[in-house]
């Protein structure tokens, strides 16, 4: 998948090519309502309702819900699945009105990192494969990674701008982890997807996840509008829910570092060629490796990383060389004790234009509240 | 898992420390006989028996047995899968009179490269998985990545010492592979780990892959031989079984490259952070990315990896910064048509001291013979 710049401004693709970023308004959750209730897993009707025109209809309107951790699990599949299948545990499948999808994954030996949990490029990878597998479970898909088959016949793809992820606890080698994702609406032009992960045996919520999309031309690389036909075939997927509540949410402006404000600069990164996906890009999920190049040694070692935000503001190639640069921050650090909080960026070594903003939250080991 | 070197010599392990490799016999396979068997999936007797001490007494003697593709597929299981549980597919299971461990996977959207297929990498993590899931499956597992109680308890680890790999034909997103391990003696002191990776849908073998394992003391970092109790944790689960015939498979000598031999040569290349695996070493796996890394582009574009032969020789930690050299050779090539061959050779960049030497084989994609 692409990554691209959201700028607070109205769409204006004209100028945007591929290493200039266009503007995009992407409507702030802050206008959201901050009431929080739990869905339950039984609270739909007619789970055997296949009907896309009437799933629409049963969206439940008004404020976005909040998935809350500890309460009932989403036992309730809204689609039948063929369990008998020797493989159907391997694939994911619609819940609760085809309006979630689910997938279940196994953590593997080689997706733990040196302190043998899940690593935070694990989670984004499994992250990814829902969001896809969602879009080519639906019947809508075309024939690019997560396009639609009217955005397909358009030449447009998805590119990703900005994603959120809060991790409470990480999960271990052969721990099973239960991946729920939705979409809904971001604005006129814009989607957003949600994902919340879940400990399988003690169904607690152990990360939560939010990112913000646009649509590009492939040729042009300059963004568009969403189409009317590409909207009808999302909107019946759209549900009003939040992954993160709007007050819990990341939705501050992350500084640009410089030369004068980084503290650490990683510089000399090369892509690989392992970097590159099916897009002939450089993955989202690797500037997560990029971002940890410039933290320290000790931190790495002595803490978790509990929170994420990437801002993607320009696409990687492989012939692209890059620098990491870090710097201690403190937006969020005042409200949560012994959080320890970063400022990233990941510029271009020739030109040092951007290409992603993160910020990042980090909790000492011994003190960090796993579930 | 850490790596480490073979050379032809006994065991001595006094001299053998973390960059110092000793010396250890592992017998060439070539002694083995070149007689070709089909196994068939019903061959064997009492699939109920489950019993260890009774599974050694039922061992295939005598010659090595190659398994054939297109032939019967091994849908027998000689173990009961609890097949209620929803996830009992994310997990492998013992087939074959607990002899032989297999394990279903489904290719997800960040393991393929560019052209749309699964990676060498990712082949080599799913053998690495299946390996560890063998033995913790099996009952006899330790505290270690894939090590035997009693080798836990006298702080034993494994170290590969080679590995080769066939591909017959990459995966594409979503295919289902299954993948099948046993294990087998390698001389008095090594152990050989044999897979074969199966189409699921079509039970055509697609890969085939052998490697040499031995006894490592995680502290002295010296070779150690087999404990007569660690070899009988091991011998219940011996089978006489090759995935590669000895006349195909690649036991010639890597010759070692220099700065005079090498034709490129990729300087600078930094572990990452990510890199590391549970034992704070470079992960085995990711070599392969700095292999790929001075291979010519163009290759890497337009043929396919279809044979891959990895010797290790040292451990590499995360300080090293190592350089990485290829050279096209000609010892495998002449048996084949249009097949390219190169050596490579992974080195520490301080005092040039050797890593990893590796072989590789690629066959144009035009004419790559995909089932």
């Amino acid at each position: 998948m692409a990554s691209m710049a959201t700028k607070g401004s109205s769409i204006s693709g004209r100028d945007f090519c591929c290493h200039v970023p266009g503007g995009i308004h992407i409507p702030s959750h802050r206008h959201r309502s901050k009431r929080v209730s739990i869905i339950r897993a039984n609270s739909r009707s007619n789970p055997q309702s296949l009907d896309l025109n009437k799933v629409n209809g049963k969206k439940v309107n008004g404020s976005p819900r909040v998935v809350e951790g500890g309460g009932a699990p989403f036992d309730f599949d809204g689609y039948k699945v063929d369990h008998h299948s020797p493989h159907s545990c391997l694939m994911g499948r619609f819940v609760e009105d085809r309006l979630v999808y689910r997938q279940s994954f196994i953590i593997r030996s080689y997706e733990i990192g040196p302190d043998k949990t899940a690593t935070m490029e694990t989670l984004m990878n499994l992250l990814q494969e829902t969001a896809l597998n969602h879009v080519s479970s639906s019947g809508i898909a075309g024939d690019g990674f997560g396009a639609t088959r009217e955005m397909s016949l358009r030449k447009l793809i998805w590119v990703v701008t900005r994603i959120h992820i809060q991790v409470q606890s990480y999960s271990s080698w052969g721990d099973i982890v239960e991946i729920d994702t939705w979409v809904d609406a971001a604005g006129k032009n814009g989607m957003r997807r949600d994902w919340i992960i879940r400990d399988f045996n003690t169904k607690q919520i152990i990360t939560r996840a939010t990112s913000t999309w646009v649509i590009m031309n492939r040729e042009t690389r300059r963004l568009s509008k969403i189409p009317d036909q590409v909207r009808e075939e999302l909107v019946p997927y759209y549900i009003n829910r939040v992954a993160i509540a709007a007050e819990d949410n990341d939705l501050d402006k992350i500084d640009k570092l410089s030369d004068d404000t980084a503290e650490r600069i990683r510089p000399d990164l090369a892509p690989r060629w392992s970097d590159m996906d099916a897009n002939q890009h450089v993955n989202n999920v690797k500037y997560i490796g990029w971002i940890l190049e410039s933290v320290a040694i000790n931190v790495l070692e002595e803490y978790h990383l509990m929170s994420l935000t990437l801002e993607y503001r320009r696409e990687c190639r492989q012939s692209n060389l890059v620098e990491s640069l870090t710097s201690s921050s403190s937006s969020h650090a005042n409200r949560k004790a012994d959080v320890v909080e970063f400022t990233h960026l990941i510029r271009l070594q020739c030109d040092k234009a951007e290409i992603v903003r993160a910020r990042t939250e980090w909790q000492p080991k011994l003190t960090a509240h796993l579930i």
